[in-house]
């Protein structure tokens, strides 16, 4: 209950419950299940194990109950939850069949591409979310884009423009998200898989055919083992920041119209205050603000842990599980505020006369 | 579900059950409450409200039922929890009582000092923490301080030095922290009390005799209002970080130690590997480099909350939210962790021939 | 005298002599004017002003000499450098042609412009060692590529590898940036120009021409105006800080590498102690490592630069101009040396028996 | 030429003569000289030299001359100054006094005490400034105090005060700054000596003996090796952060009530603008804002400095040296900048009528 997202009343103001779903240990759980699954398939498909045994595990993967406690404890010894998923997992299966489950991969292999296949949904939704978040500025702009406004540099007062360029202002970064998208995208949604010490020996000659049949299986590119390199990771964060900043700057600049004696807005939905019935507080604009500084300051956080020594950086992989998700969930939560934040918007500048 | 601290398997890693019960929602609640309470009887005591009706009052609080959703849905609605909250609490009071309840102060006032009480407790449990730590050094210079071990410098080795010399290295920033200690918990443990725009108006010429009874009865120091002086704040995360800075020194240099073809310690308690049963990875050292890493960069986002404009910053304070309590966990994780890690060796160096 | 790059002797261990001509007073100052240039031929060719006027105030500008001492009093006073600098180039210029100098454009127009010149030339200069690196690391390849090596995760050895599976993963980060260089590249070279307000309303019908021919001029690509939108320069220092990453792996794996007892490769050119004469220090690597983390936390303050309200912060801007630079030179440093210390290497790995 | 503090023009805006002073290359010279020179006397007053060697010695160092390029290579090639400075030094002395010239003593023991007594004068400068500023606060308070302002909370305006509680907003956090002086000084000013490892080795029973001596010369404290241990530092960055936070709150505070609609302030002083000349840019305020977020960004990178591996980390301690002189080039920079800001304030909110 420490984190604003998860609070049962900051929750509230922060969270974002679709994307909290997709990186719910639930769906983390059922995505590292669907990454064993398509190894299984994989093995037996190139024939490194039979495809009886193989039937057998995925069917019981179908219905494994994983114990939950069993997972945490596991990790408090491992310091990951693999070893102990893969025994849960194990349980009831027939040692013959055994083999056709996760031997052969690592923890990191099945860790990352379960990640890849939640950031592919959180990708999607916050794709979505930037479409909305620009056509309501287009609303805005067919709304007030002709109405007078004060153009602003250094916090001064300096020559008249319209409520249209502001909002081209406020567009800008969400373009250059949007355009950046499919790079994101592409360098993101890439199969993990090496093995032990990333080299893929465990698959001898089948290692490419192993890979190509998960990475089909799992509608991920079949790309090099990329357990230490963590540019696409880093480059995604880069990115929410980017969206948070942009968000951000919507929140800044609402909340510096919104002053009395400039009162170039007027927004519905303000907050109360306790002691002064009277005031409207611009409190999505503000959180949009803090969630922008938020992210900017988590960035160094993910490019110290994409500094992996050697074969698999446990210090680097650790941090990277302390940051990630807490950036994505204030990406989310700035990309719904901001559509809030816009929908309050009654009334941007003044009716040119 | 997305800190690792309260995650469900990732907690078995990262989680300090202690700590997270300080900073709980439910603790939060009564420590607000007790804020409320305090002030109540100051308002009595100073004759500002009737005694008889700060008796209701009071009597009113000790049974409150707070309902949690109201106050989700009003911190989404006013960026902090107060209003509704004091809504809440006032439900059912007689119209004669209210002005007993809350009237004059404002939300940081509440909110504030109710951290404050929190992080008494926090500072408590990490000063007996600190306590334990140094006296597992010391037992471990008892037991290994005269083995012989290779200094190293700039990770070369240097000259032979005792085990007893990396011990000293090891207590030093403890006992650097120990001695901030006092300092710390002066300057932290202040009443906030500021009324709405911090000057302690609504109380007129009784201002400094309500804020002394309210001081008194949470047992705090009374000091000018700092609502936008957020120094004591950030010298206590300055030193979270240095405390999981000392806890970091000992789990990178322990993974050092601990490397094959170096072997200057034995540790129990690995974790496994899901690929390599052999293994012995030196978890909680990791897991210590990864808190330190975590600490650290968090700071500069407690240091950018610290700039409050005006007389209060919406955006500043939302961001403390934001990254105060994780970083406290962090410490939390790391005191404990490092206990346990020191707990864990069983040699040290090589017993000199 | 306090920045390592450019300090008497920290500067024999960080300075960068080529990147620094291109950051240098000098250079900046060719580049403002270049563009005031191709901005007053823009000017002639869409016939805002006479060719005539124009070509005298060319004339003018090549044989231009401005006082630094002006320049610094000037920014000293107004924040930049600009209108100092258009003063002292307008010097002994005829009433007549000084409409055909600058007018219309704002000061940013000229500063962003300027960096986006000089920062083509470190593009250029950072894809040249990037491609050498790589070669370097191929010829590591060839050499020892087929030694023997202990992988390593978690600090813990793991399986044998070669030493070619520890060369792909320092290739990884360099080829990824190779791959992200031309994207970088197109988003950050476009022309800035948007008047006062970043509006282009100074030229009026003619805006797009200006803008036009400018660019083509500068061989810079036309984009709308970018003034609040520092998305290409964010993603530019995100790339500069994988790039620093990327050398900073090579550089801790070396540092581990080169311990006493690990022993996997053999360096020239170590450091000595004024201490331990015997001692070999990996310094080059350590310095990677240093510059690694340091472009990691400056990002945090680049993303922080990037948030600018309305339509020019100024607060946003000078935090640019305060990090930007320092992060090229820690680009431009890390990438010499990582060239250095690869070219020290003469062992890696084991032959294999 | 890359950082803005030595720039040619951007060091009109941000230097700060006497602080670059006390950090410039001259000076931490003739600081380490002094340090060496102490050694000297110590050693001869112990008996661990003759008397007469270390007369000769100090008679050598009081007229040597170093050079510069020699200083250069000797730190390209071992990562620091001190091996070639000590050759430098011994050229032209005997053989039989060079044991008196800093032989037992390692590179961290001359560069960290050096660095110490500089920053010795940098807190003096401080402490000055820091008194001047409240002076000037105590200046406005008197001549603006009891003029009305809007208090404003949240970027809203709330109720009525008095530009005298807006200036105890400005004066808070240089007062919490002053009462820690002290306690920051106090674990400063530390002689560190430890010789090669950090264990006083060298000196066997004399050890303490050569350190008091070597601190009463020096006027420093004599505390035990802090090689790995730099809480102080740590600390001393975290009290430079705050300073420029405080700096930076009134330059925020300034920015928002020097806007148009609001004019609270009358501010001699400000900026032109090459675009336009009706504009007056409160260009110290943005300046002030720009240095406490950078500041806050680069206490961070202390923090990591301060993780010192083993006996030494070549790592931490390089990052250090890139991190520190920024910031108290910041701070310097602030101070200087807060206080010509002040003096600017013709008039702070309304006449009460």
């Amino acid at each position: 209950m420490t984190d604003v997202f998860t609070h049962p009343w900051l929750g509230g103001l922060f969270d974002d419950e679709e994307i909290r779903q997709v990186l719910s240990a639930e769906n983390s759980l059922s995505e590292m299940i669907a990454v064993e699954n398509a190894y299984t398939e994989a093995l037996a498909e190139t024939g490194i194990v039979h495809k009886a045994d193989a039937a057998e595990v995925r069917k019981h993967l179908s219905k494994a109950a994983v114990g939950i406690t069993a997972l945490r404890d596991g990790t408090a010894k491992d310091g990951l939850v693999i070893p102990t998923l893969v025994s849960e997992l194990a349980k009831g299966l027939p040692d013959r069949a055994r083999k056709a489950l996760h031997k052969g991969m690592t923890s990191q292999d099945v860790i990352d591409t379960a990640l890849v296949l939640s950031l592919r949904r959180v990708l999607e939704i916050f794709e979505q979310r930037l479409t909305h978040v620009l056509s309501q500025l287009s609303r805005l702009d067919s709304s007030f884009g002709q109405n007078d406004l004060i153009g602003r540099t250094r916090m001064q007062a300096a020559l008249p423009i319209q409520v249209a360029d502001r909002l081209n202002g406020w567009r800008a970064p969400f373009e250059s998200c949007t355009n950046r998208y499919p790079g994101i995208r592409k360098n993101l949604l890439r199969l993990q898989l090496g093995g032990a010490v990333g080299d893929r020996t465990p698959w001898g000659e089948h290692a490419d055919q192993v890979a190509n049949i998960m990475a089909v299986k799992l509608d991920l590119e079949n790309a090099a083992p990329w357990h230490t390199d963590r540019t696409a990771i880093a480059d995604f964060t880069n990115w929410l920041s980017l969206l948070t900043g942009g968000a951000g700057k919507i929140g800044q600049d609402l909340m510096l119209m919104s002053q009395q004696g400039i009162d170039e807005v007027t927004l519905s939905g303000g907050g109360s205050s306790s002691a002064m019935p009277h005031k409207q507080n611009p409190i999505q604009a503000e959180v949009l603000v803090a969630l922008a500084q938020y992210n900017a300051i988590q960035l160094s956080g993910m490019h110290m842990a994409s500094h992996h020594e050697q074969e698999r950086s446990g210090t680097a992989w650790t941090l990277e599980w302390m940051i990630l998700p807490q950036m994505v969930m204030a990406t989310g939560s700035a990309l719904m505020t901001v559509s809030k934040l816009l929908a309050n918007i009654e009334r941007l500048g003044t009716a040119s006369g």
